[in-house]
């Protein structure tokens, strides 16, 4: 092969800091993940295609990597689908399993699978790469990891306010301050909708509002009487275009708009609660606020709608969201199962810690000391100082070769490694090292304790 | 769906223990590979096809997993080959990508694809899970883990000391003592087919010789006569059938044997210089033996090969291996890179440490705590403390619903979490907290500062 190699479009490779960076917010995560008594699973790659498909509507049926059969996949094809080209209908017939789009459909599947060996309420979190055949562009990808926390079994509104609580530990232990966490209520969005007598146009009437930070409050009844939601109707709205103030303003304001409805009003007493808990247990560097506005994945939400956003200087959206969605695993056949979960977004926290460099530096720091290779004796002699810095959790390495000098100092300095020791004739005879601080240039002559000591 | 959802065959779901201890494991290797100073890459899920297929033999590309092109992919299949049902045919024309096989190939197209970034000597370890369409059975799988370290760009033999190291650090941090580290070299087994005249059955001999312990030395030789080696070839072997003796013994033997082999007395250079400086460094809990019937992977490594035995208690066979292959990214067009790695076999290490007890009880410890919930206004209370306990590196856990006391007194034995804490009224009072330990029965009083200590 000639051309120099690649990788599929959508896809990367991560270097190694990339890497270093990447876990390092992934163990933050996983970290409050389990301090706030969440367990791992792991699921497979990839589900039987049954599992998947119809589970994310027809765009994500079309957007489900579907993996080919092995062996002669085509011998029980049907000879008039393949006549006919007809892609759509052979697709079943030589591809059964899938590769995972998100986690929480296989979350599904693995609660009802193991249903008895479970216990509920189950608080189970999972990080794993997801794959979507998506048009790749800036910020989207065709493989990215997703961290989801979920509970299912209990629909308890602690639960949503252990989540804000998450978010919360989780930003705060990143550094990454002045996140906002904004919550949404399905109940809330269904109650305008009934007291506008447009319960029929829910979906239309949220995906309008939705885009009120993007196009604002004229082009949005624009699109709501396109929708045909009636001039009354959006007369009623105008408190939603203009809500302001204090949460409990905000909160005042909509009860009297929901005041006829039942349901909002429950969404309201849901949102109330979890608002005035959060208040008096505090947040440590997040604010939580309500967003009427946001409706994501509104299909599939019933109670709780979170998104959290980065912080206001840098222009990035939602850093991750949730939400509470009834009957989780009724798709499988087990019924009233109530889940909610959230979900934080790898790579774009990623971007908005490299912005704002709040990666810490020790994060970075890989090998801390090369040892310079003179020959065979000195390098054996080099040897038993690596291995025992090594058995004291210190990074080291050695120079393979006895190459010249400035090659193998050269070497250390493109690796970024911080000190070099070198180990001649002199320092083998008195048992020393020399230790060499690249930066400063600075040298010192020091046994195996001092060696430890400053590797450290 | 009305019938209970599965997974396909040859994958598996892990449980939150599972998980844990997988992660153990995982853990102690990677910090392992970055004392040694290897750092970290990782590669996408899916390759381009050209970059896999034909890498791994005619076995190799019949188990990699295809992807099936997105959208209408039929639509440029070649009429001819849909009409004959010519399921080999079709395949390149209607899948571009197809899943990770190992993480050798990709790291060699990495190093091709990012030369100009790299430094040379390369240290890479990769951690993640590869893909083979492969019949599974006991202890074989379709989605597994491969935990690798390699090392591109030196010829140097201290790496090959190193990767014993690695190997005996490794399970020596897992407790798991007693493994035998068995070594070959190429060269060796290509200077024995040499002395005894058949250097072009080399593979025929080596496949033979493989199999001594399974099938015992005559049946060994009978392959060998089936396969066309001369009885006087046969005869020369004789003293590779009743090597025994200390390994310089061995080494002896071995020389005597190849005297007339220049590549044959270069592997035992090697060898020695690997067993010399091993015995001088000395290993902390594994043996290293010299095995010249090991001859995994002959058509791929060109100098030393490894293999890692588990203790003999344990029926197992290999847990690790590797070895030197010259020339890794010739197959991506840059020449003349020697590489030299290492792999740990994550599935049978754990199984290993399960059959023999050594995960450490603290792997295992989930939640300490369990909170009562007694009602709205203790919650709250007892919210209190459950925030400071998790700001404390604590995992704990309240019951989300104000249930029966007996269910949530199961609930947490059903957990294994082995402490609970009540929050009444008199405890609300007097600002305390009543910790139980659930194995004991016991109960205390405490305030928050003596719940951190005990929980801690």
């Amino acid at each position: 092969m000639s051309t120099k190699p690649s990788i599929p479009k959508g896809t990367r490779d991560f270097s190694p800091s990339e890497v270093v960076k990447r876990n390092y917010i992934i163990d933050v995560i996983q970290r409050d993940f389990e301090r706030f008594g969440f367990q791992p699973i792991e699921t497979p790659s990839f589900e039987n295609s049954e599992t998947l498909m119809g589970k994310y509507g027809e765009e994500g049926d079309r957007l489900i990597f579907k993996i080919l059969n092995s062996g002669d996949y085509l011998r029980k094809a049907d000879p008039d689908a393949l006549k006919a080209q007809d892609s759509a209908a052979l697709t079943g017939q030589i591809s059964e399993k899938a590769l995972r789009y998100d986690l929480t459909v296989p979350f599904a599947r693995y609660v009802v699978q193991h249903q008895n060996e479970i216990t509920l309420p189950f608080k189970r979190y999972q990080i794993q790469p997801v794959w979507r055949a998506d048009r790749p562009q800036k910020g989207r990808f065709r493989e990215f990891y997703q961290c989801d926390a979920d509970v299912v079994g209990s629909r308890s509104l602690w639960q949503e306010v252990e989540f804000v609580q998450l978010y919360d530990s989780v930003f705060t232990h990143l550094n990454l301050r002045n996140t906002v966490i904004k919550m949404n209520n399905r109940k809330l969005l269904s109650g305008i909708a009934e007291v506008i007598g447009a319960e029929d146009k829910l979906i239309d009437f949220t995906v309008a509002l939705d885009k009120l930070d993007k196009i604002g409050e004229e082009k949005v009844k624009t699109e709501m009487r396109e929708k045909g939601i009636s001039e009354a109707a959006i007369a009623k709205l105008e408190p939603l275009f203009h809500i302001t103030g204090t949460v409990s303003e905000k909160i005042k304001t909509l009860r009297e708009l929901l005041a006829t409805s039942e349901t909002g009003l429950q969404g309201m007493d849901e949102m109330e609660f979890i608002v005035e808990t959060i208040a008096e247990l505090e947040l440590k560097s997040a604010t939580l606020e309500i967003d009427v506005t946001l409706a994501r994945g509104l299909n599939y939400y019933t109670g709780a709608i979170f998104e959290v956003s980065a912080p206001e200087e840098v222009k990035m959206g939602s850093i991750g969201g949730g939400g509470r969605y009834d009957d989780l695993t009724g798709i499988f056949g087990l019924k009233d199962i109530s889940g909610v979960g959230i979900s934080f977004g790898l790579d774009r926290i990623y971007l908005v810690m490299e912005e704002l460099g709040l990666f810490p530096k020790t994060v970075l720091e890989g090998t801390r000391a090369l040892f310079v290779n003179f020959g065979e004796a000195e390098a054996k002699y080099a040897m038993r100082a690596v291995s025992a810095l090594r058995d004291e959790g210190i990074s080291v390495d050695m120079y393979p070769d006895p190459a010249k000098m400035g090659k193998q100092m050269s070497y250390a300095d493109k690796r970024d490694i911080p000190f070099v020791v070198l180990t001649g004739v002199s320092e083998m005879e008195s048992g020393t090292y020399t230790l060499k601080n690249m930066k400063s240039g600075e040298q010192q002559q020091v046994d195996i304790d001092q060696l430890v000591r400053v590797l450290k």
